[in-house]
């Protein structure tokens, strides 16, 4: 019988996860039954939801159960099938990772072509951080003509697919991150027209700086004083897509919200809250037009790649205090 | 020369206003020049929102000046014309109020219809106050069959309509606000599911109980608290249209935000602020069918009248403190 490593969770974290919080177990592999498909996964995804579901409290998603394994997106080759539909050999993605072996429904696993882009990419930019990107700034921004778009936690896997998306559309795109270096890829590679570090200052200041005239769109990765300094410099009907809130994803208390909502009336400003699994029917859209712009050289994207499965706990870690530039992924080596 | 009076803005207040605020002032009337209207006015409206336009700092609307005189829609009788488009006798109404003669530009004066409704809905449920209620319910927080409406402030003239039209659109209503008599206007009189004095607890266990399977849209008149817990009790893919929020215009200090933000994420919720001014192509479908409705008897307004107009400020006074029930007026005495 095949044996198998799965990171369990071991403990509920409180604040920032800590290494103990978390477990690897070795179990049996089996083969799979009908229907399913057995894969040896090569690379993991990391997300900054999933810390979200390490607390046990009714949300969106069900919470990780402890003393079970957590899971995710990830990327492998298929082992054996018990469906028609797949065949050992075939590079695949699925959402049972943070394991070195998947059983996954058939229906859940979608064949990828190497060819198109690296198997990464299939996690960060043509997978679901870039479908994120692409409809929360399309859709739910509504992006239009002329618009200021600010983006927060811009160097990461759907920030920066957001800054370019809005550069190749002609833009002025204002970005913030975490440090001079993420700063540094911003303004260089990635193109924006200002980034700043949210450290060396406060963000209202430092936006106010970088967008004298006020923005139109914010693209809310991270929450707390980002939202409000962003509302702040909100120009008259102006739209926050919020698509996450890493700022506060470690509060142990609820965090005050932002003190000048009375904006949202006097601006009439649209504040909407948006996931992709509402999107479904814009994912073929995504996928065509970033596969070729990524084809074209007009998107780039990065991958922050740490090695081997019992250190994929120190790579959520390690993303939930900013440590990734582009998308945070693991890397399990095969035959490990 | 006539002689009229006007109030103006004595000095800017702190908190609530007080009678010392204001000031009487008599002034002489002119005739109107070419393209000005001449009117007497006999029903001045009182808002809500002319509480920010007292404080001096930049907002949707330019603030009111220290020593001149208040303005706010107005309804009276032409006394003389200087354009074609209105003769003596014709009943109109304007946004020059505050005051017993108002001289308007002609193009700022709407003839209304007395035999259609009487003079004072056209500055409550076919004025401004309905217009808003309309576009609110209808447009900005996107009605939708089935829909479960909570409305704050309901008992106020945009309110006490938003609550009606929901009805009669066959949803199930939750209504809060300020008095027991305001609560039995809005569960005998409007029909409403269930109605609740905020007074009564906090908002969140008060809505809870009344909404026990959560709210779809919230129409938000009061902000603060109500915000808040509306947000707590929204549904997937909930609307809230925010439209004022009274609770706060008085506050000296900026009052927090919603400590549950994050749920706009999690629920994919659509906060949207809104002005009738930006949806000015519904003006005409807002008052065909208002205006059919009341003939019909399907839906009823109240009106708090005020009798004079040195009696304005307390007037505004009181409606800043919930002594309303539907639409807040002063009646100038003609003659007077």
């Amino acid at each position: 019988m095949r044996r198998g490593r799965e990171i369990h969770l071991a403990r509920r974290p409180v604040g920032l996860p800590t290494p103990d919080d978390f477990r690897i177990v070795e179990v049996d592999v089996p083969d799979p039954g009908p229907g399913e498909v057995l894969v040896r996964n090569t690379l993991m995804s990391v997300d900054p939801y999933m810390r979200g579901r390490m607390d046990d409290r009714p949300s969106y998603m069900p919470p990780f159960e402890l003393d079970q394994p957590l899971d995710g997106g990830a990327i492998g080759r298929v082992e054996a099938s018990g469906d028609p539909a797949f065949s050992p050999g075939q590079l695949v993605s699925h959402g049972v990772g943070w394991r070195d072996w998947s059983i996954v429904p058939a229906r859940h696993v979608r064949e990828i072509d190497p060819d198109a882009a690296p198997p990464g990419a299939y996690l960060g930019v043509l997978g679901a951080p870039g479908w994120t990107a692409y409809v929360g700034l399309l859709d739910i921004a509504a992006l239009r003509d002329g618009d200021v778009v600010f983006v927060s936690g811009a160097a990461g896997a759907v920030g920066s697919l957001v800054c370019q998306i809005a550069k190749l559309r002609g833009h002025t795109v204002i970005a913030s991150a975490g440090s001079p270096a993420k700063v540094a890829h911003l303004r260089d590679e990635l193109g924006v027209d200002a980034a700043f570090d949210y450290h060396d200052g406060p963000v209202a200041e430092l936006l106010a700086a970088a967008a004298p005239d006020g923005i139109d769109v914010y693209f809310d990765n991270v929450g707390g004083e980002h939202l409000e300094a962003a509302i702040g410099a909100m120009r008259l009907h102006g739209r926050v897509a919020i698509c996450g809130s890493i700022s506060t994803y470690n509060a142990v208390d609820p965090p005050p919200g932002p003190r000048n909502l009375d904006l949202v009336f006097a601006r009439r400003l649209t504040l909407r809250g948006f996931m992709i699994r509402d999107h479904r029917d814009r994912f073929e859209d995504f996928r065509r037009d970033v596969t070729q712009w990524l084809r074209e050289g007009r998107i780039r994207y990065r991958e922050t790649v740490v090695d081997g499965l019992e250190r994929a706990p120190e790579a959520l870690i390690g993303l939930l205090q900013g440590e990734n530039l582009g998308k945070m992924l693991v890397r399990i080596e095969e035959g490990a």
